[in-house]
């Protein structure tokens, strides 16, 4: 987890007004006139930078593949143990394109604002996208405002979109997936989907449970540094959690995964927030881990390199591909049985990121 | 106005169902989970091609500046006459890049959908994008889809990003805008927030006015053909209308701009309806039209080169930059007087897009 966004209290942020008389959005703020001028000179640019007032963001000479993502987000609340919506929208989408193999060049941010939304808020969450840009050293160049009449839409919405350049000769991906193959993730898993419950349903599990939300380009990059071609497939196991991720990839590879249930990390505060609340640890979000599918004479290596970067200090080996059951996973409990691992139909928790 | 995405009608899609026994969107189509995936693969992914699935896209190697790009839209209502939200955000997209000069390579779309929402709404939006991706020649390479509770959004929001390629030795901007400079207009003005008003209120306005949606980076690409580095600076007037967009650039770049306001295209439906709802034309919206500078020795050129497209064919001069009064645009009136042209403070018309 990174430190710095994690830290933006909304306390901290203090509105460089003039922005009217008002201390709320209104509709005018979404209309292309001075209001709308006003927000961007007066709230996004402090936050971003210079450029993201502009429609569209020039980008300097670049060769190589593009990665190119985007991710909305919803999540109540707007601000949870650990961080908000602005981090998480950042990390989001620059461990989609780390996922992808691609270092992150630059990101977009487009906000959907309920009329009435405190002025305060969405400069606090700006503020913190600037903050969580500026650690995992990408640039938010461009952003669009729109505003809706109050009702209209639930406080704030944000879509980040990014682009990333993908170096020469890397190539990661679920159709390199290999019966073989170890699968590896970089650290405990729950935090996040706990993290948001516990404050919308005001529940204490004794341990403060914070959302892990971390970019993970960095750690992403000594991996392919260390062991290059033998990084088969990552994936950042947000929505669905672990299982969805690896149910993905399995379906896509077409391979069978073996999963050794007592080897995945489930911190003790997650276990017996999830006991109470009746989910399945391995279902729920993270916003700062990924699962690595690794050639199986580089997995040590790979392992001890994630360890080495403090987002990969927890990493381990939980399972490993098969060339039987193709498409499905399995799971080896601490009994030594094994039970078929299926995602949810929808999901545990809604507008959890 | 292209004429393809415009004529679909939500009667022509059909449901490519099975998606389970819902015909309404439910918080689980937001999960992460199976009904997740079942949208993507029985929805989606015949609406926008197979890649749209996956959380980033990788797009093959590119030389040269890009040009990146966000836009949300919240239109309301969604489907109006000429369009929906789906083409105006397909055009909307490819167009911010087209301004500043690039060639659009592949766009995303970050859907935000209210739960009950009804899955043909969605389908037939989804559907209209992909025709006009594939009209546009951009193609839509991955997605993000959230499902808020019911009253938490309003029906349908959709963020559509972009990334395109400036060619070599193209460089427009407002900063290269310069005394002297004329001003141009692709065409008439005014139809898309009149369109938009005139279904919302529910007002006929004996002529029906229809969205000019469409995209405009080919008849770019022919002015850049044609006159090269004179074209200074291109602006596709959104939001805040013609008067917005060259406010911006005379703000920008510092220069003085004067419009002959007589020569100025609205349309008689047009004019009758904002004379009749108390709007200034110069000031409503537009998404399918574009405002540019050029140097006055190639302008007559650049003119007679845009009415070459149907995009273009009504191309006209509608002023010319001066070295006094900077950052203020005058207008000149049919009488012959002079005003001063200045933006709302928010807007006239809210969600026209």
């Amino acid at each position: 987890m990174s430190d710095s966004p994690t830290t933006v209290d909304p306390a901290d942020w203090v509105c460089p007004l003039p922005l009217r008389e008002t201390k709320r959005i209104v509709l005018g703020h979404g209309g292309g006139g001075v209001l709308s001028e006003e927000l961007i000179e007066n709230l996004f640019v402090p936050a971003f930078g210079s450029s993201a007032g502009r429609d569209s963001a020039v980008l300097s000479s670049q060769t190589g593949r593009l990665a190119i993502s985007t991710d909305s987000y919803v999540v109540q609340p707007l601000f949870f143990p650990g961080g908000n919506i602005g981090d998480l929208a950042v990390n989001g989408t620059v461990n989609d394109l780390a996922c992808s193999g691609a270092m992150p060049l630059a990101l977009t941010a487009g906000f959907i604002l309920e009329e009435g939304l405190e002025i305060e808020v969405l400069g606090t969450v700006a503020h913190t996208m600037g903050r969580a840009a500026a650690d995992a050293g990408v640039r938010i160049v461009t952003g669009d405002t729109k505003v809706v009449q109050k009702g209209g839409a639930d406080q704030l919405f944000v879509n980040t979109s990014g682009v990333g350049v993908i170096p020469a000769g890397v190539d990661v991906g679920p159709e390199r997936v290999r019966p073989g193959d170890h699968v590896l993730v970089s650290g405990t898993i729950g935090e996040h989907g706990v993290a948001i419950m516990s404050v919308r349903e005001g529940i204490d599990f004794g341990t403060r449970v914070t959302t892990d939300s971390a970019p993970l380009h960095e750690l992403v990059a000594t991996m392919l540094f260390t062991a290059g071609p033998a990084v088969h497939a990552l994936r950042d196991p947000t929505r669905g959690g672990l299982v969805a991720a690896v149910v993905e990839i399995a379906r896509t590879a077409a391979v069978g995964v073996e999963l050794d249930e007592a080897a995945i990390p489930v911190p003790d505060a997650v276990a017996s927030a999830c006991s109470f609340l009746g989910l399945d640890p391995l279902q729920v979000a993270n916003e700062g881990k990924l699962v690595a599918f690794v050639d199986p004479a580089h997995a040590d290596a790979v392992l001890e390199a994630m360890r080495t970067r403090p987002e990969g200090a927890a990493a381990v080996r939980i399972g490993r591909v098969v060339d039987s059951h193709p498409g499905m996973v399995v799971g080896r409990t601490a009994f030594g049985t094994t039970r078929v691992v299926e995602r949810e139909l929808g999901e545990q928790l809604p507008r959890i990121c």
